[in-house]
C-alpha cells in the first residue's frame, strides 16, 4: 500500500490491558487505519500498550502494532520495543504521551480498582479516559465525568455495557434534554447462552461448561450465575442514563441457579421461556428514587425479549419524550467490544 | 414560576411550519423550557413562527408561545404578534434572525421542494437547518450538508425516518468509521398498523377507514399503501448511512394493495404475518451498487418484526463492526416526531 500523504490530524493512542479485547482493538485499528484517514479524516499512532504478562512498551514515534500482537501471542515480552524502560501502569500512563488512553485491564467489582485510578491518572495527565469496564463508571462517573470535563477531554466507556452497541451514544446524542423514567432488558449475555442451551435439553452445568469452553463464562461462573454481573450494568445505566448514582448491591438481585431443567420445560410446554430480566424505574416512594432488579422472569413471545437467545442482548429505554425505544445486538464478540472502545475515540478526538 | 438567573447561552428559533409537528414542538419547548435550561444549559427564544394558513411573525424579542398556539388553533391570523410584516416565507427565512430554522412543511417527494429552498436559504444565511422532512434528504443530503459544513452550522433531520428515535444520531455518533452493509425493517407506520387491523379480521378499505379516522392515513393513502413513503425512507438511509446516493424511483417497490384478507388469514393459519418490509444492501453487481426493495414479505414468530404492531417500527443496520443493531420504536405521535427536532435543536446548538 502507497503511504497516505498527510496532512491528517494523528492522534497518539495508548492501549492499558492487552488481553482479547485489547488485541481485538490493535486488529481492528490496523485494518482500519487508512479507511480513517478517509473518512472521518483521523490519523493515529500507537504510542504505548501496557500488558498484565508481558509488560509495557512506549515509543512516541509509534509502535509497530502487528509485531507486538505477535510478539504478545508468542508469549513474549514487550520491553524490546520500548523506547524507554517502563516497569508500572502508573509509569506507563505517566511517560507514554498519548492523547488518549485505552484502558481494558481486569477490574474489581466491588471498588472499581486498578481500572478508576488508571483513568483518573489519564484524565489528570490531559488524556481522553476510555474503558471497556463497568466498574469505573459505577464508582466514579460523576469524579470522572467532570475531571474530563475540566480538563477539555472526555471520559467514554461505550462497551461497558452492551458492547459496542451504542447503549451510551443514544443517552449523549440521540436523547438530549430527555428524562429515561426507566429501562429494562437482557444485559448478561452468558445467562442467556446458559437459559437457551438449557431450553434445548442441557442441565445447567452442562450449559455453564459450554459456555466456559467457547470463552464466554469464566472458571467461576458465580459473577454471571449470581445476577453480580448484570446487577453492575444495571447500576451503571442507572448512574448515567438516569442521573441517580446506583451501586450494584441496591440492586435486587436474583440469579438462574433456581432454574431447574422442570421450570424451563414447564415454561416451554406454556410457549414461555425464562429470561434473567434487568430493570430499573424511578421511584419516589424508594430513599433512592429508583427501584432497579436483576430476576428471572417468565416472558411470552409476545415481548421482544423472547426471541433474545444464545448471547443477544436488549434494552428499552423509557422516556418522557420518546416512549419506549429498543437496542438489540445479535451475537456480540470481543470485535463488538472493540468497536466500541474505537467508537470512543474518534468520538473523543472529533468533539 | 419565578425568571431564570442568566446567564445562559440563549438560542434564537424559527418555525416554519405549524401543523400538528409544529405545534408539538411548540408544546414541548414551553414544556422542556426551564429543564432545558438547567441541563443541558441552554435557553432559547422563538423569533419568528411561520404558517401555511394563519400568516407569518418574527419578533427578535421572543413570541409569546403560548399565545401564538392559541390564536392559530382559533384560527386566527398571527400578524398581530409580528414586530415587522412579513409576506412569504422566503421573507420570513431573510427577517426572523434565528440560530435555527426548523422546517415541517408540507413537501413535494418528487422535487423536496419547497423545503429545499427553504433549508438551503437558512443555511446560507448562516442558521443551522433542522427539517422534519425526508425530501430535502433525498433530494439535497450532500449539497446541504457540505452547504452547512462550510457555513459552520449543522444540517440535522432525525425525525425524517422512524419520527424521534436517533437513527441518523446513531448513524453520527454511535457508529463511527462503521462500513454499514444493508439495514432492513418496517418503517411505513400506516401500512403496519392496516395489517395489524386486518389480522383482527377487518377488511383493508375498513383498516385504511380506520388509519384515516385517527389521522395516520391521509385522504388519500395511496403514498402508504403503494409503498412510495417507504421507499422515500429507504433513498434515505442508503443516502445517509451508507453514502449511496438513491433516488425512491430506483428502490423496488411493491405496495401492499395486494394483500387481501385471505391471505392474511392464511399467513395467520400458518403462525405467520404479512409485513411491509424495507431493505437495502451493497451489490456490486448493480450500477448503483446497491439493491433496496421495499415489499410485503410474510415473517415467523422468530423475526423481530412479527411482534412489530399497529404504529411501531423497526429498524436493523448491519455493518463491518457490530454485526446487525436492532432499533425499535413503539406507538410513535407527533409529539415523538417534536421531540426529533428538539433533539436536532439541542444537538446544533451544543456541536
Amino acid at each position: 500500500m502507497s503511504p497516505i500523504p498527510p496532512p491528517f490530524p494523528e492522534f497518539k493512542i495508548a492501549l492499558l490491558g492487552f488481553g482479547n479485547v485489547g488485541q481485538a482493538l490493535a486488529e481492528l485499528l490496523l485494518e482500519k487505519k487508512r479507511d480513517l484517514i478517509a473518512k472521518p479524516g483521523i490519523g493515529f499512532r500507537v504510542v504505548g500498550i501496557g500488558t498484565g504478562t508481558h509488560g509495557w512498551a512506549v515509543d512516541p514515534r509509534g509502535l509497530p502494532l502487528q509485531d507486538v500482537l505477535d510478539a504478545c501471542r508468542a508469549g513474549g515480552d514487550l520491553e524490546r520495543f520500548s523506547s524507554s524502560p517502563i516497569h508500572d501502569s502508573a509509569g506507563f500512563i505517566k511517560k507514554c504521551g498519548a492523547d488518549a488512553l485505552v484502558e481494558t485491564t481486569p477490574v474489581n467489582y466491588q471498588t472499581g480498582e486498578p481500572a478508576l485510578t488508571y483513568l483518573r491518572d489519564a484524565l489528570r495527565g490531559g488524556m481522553h479516559a476510555i474503558t471497556a469496564n463497568k466498574g469505573p463508571v459505577v464508582h466514579g462517573y460523576r469524579e470522572l465525568s467532570s475531571l474530563a470535563h475540566r480538563n477539555r477531554v472526555h471520559f467514554y466507556f461505550e462497551s461497558a455495557v452492551m458492547d459496542g452497541a451504542p447503549v451510551f451514544s443514544i443517552a449523549r446524542c440521540g436523547l438530549p434534554g430527555a428524562v429515561v423514567s426507566g429501562f429494562s432488558g437482557i444485559l448478561n449475555s452468558t445467562t442467556n447462552l446458559i437459559l437457551s442451551r438449557m431450553e434445548r435439553g442441557e442441565t445447567q452445568a452442562e450449559a455453564i461448561a459450554y459456555a466456559q469452553s467457547i470463552g464466554i463464562a469464566e472458571s467461576d461462573p458465580s459473577g454471571d450465575l449470581d445476577g453480580w454481573d448484570a446487577a453492575v450494568k444495571v447500576a451503571a445505566l442507572a448512574t448515567v442514563l438516569m442521573d441517580i448514582p446506583l451501586t450494584p448491591d441496591q440492586v435486587q438481585r436474583t440469579g438462574i441457579r433456581g432454574l431447574t431443567p422442570d421450570l424451563i420445560q414447564d415454561a416451554a410446554e406454556k410457549g414461555q421461556r425464562w429470561k434473567l430480566v434487568c430493570s430499573a424505574e424511578r421511584d419516589s416512594s424508594s430513599p433512592l428514587g429508583i427501584s432497579a432488579a436483576v430476576q428471572p422472569l417468565l416472558v411470552s413471545p409476545e415481548s421482544q425479549l423472547y426471541n433474545i437467545t444464545g448471547t443477544s442482548a436488549l434494552l428499552e429505554i423509557t422516556s418522557d419524550v420518546l416512549g419506549t425505544l429498543t437496542l438489540i445486538e445479535d451475537d456480540p464478540s470481543p470485535r463488538t467490544t472493540a468497536y466500541g472502545l474505537l467508537a470512543d475515540l474518534l468520538n473523543a478526538f472529533r468533539n
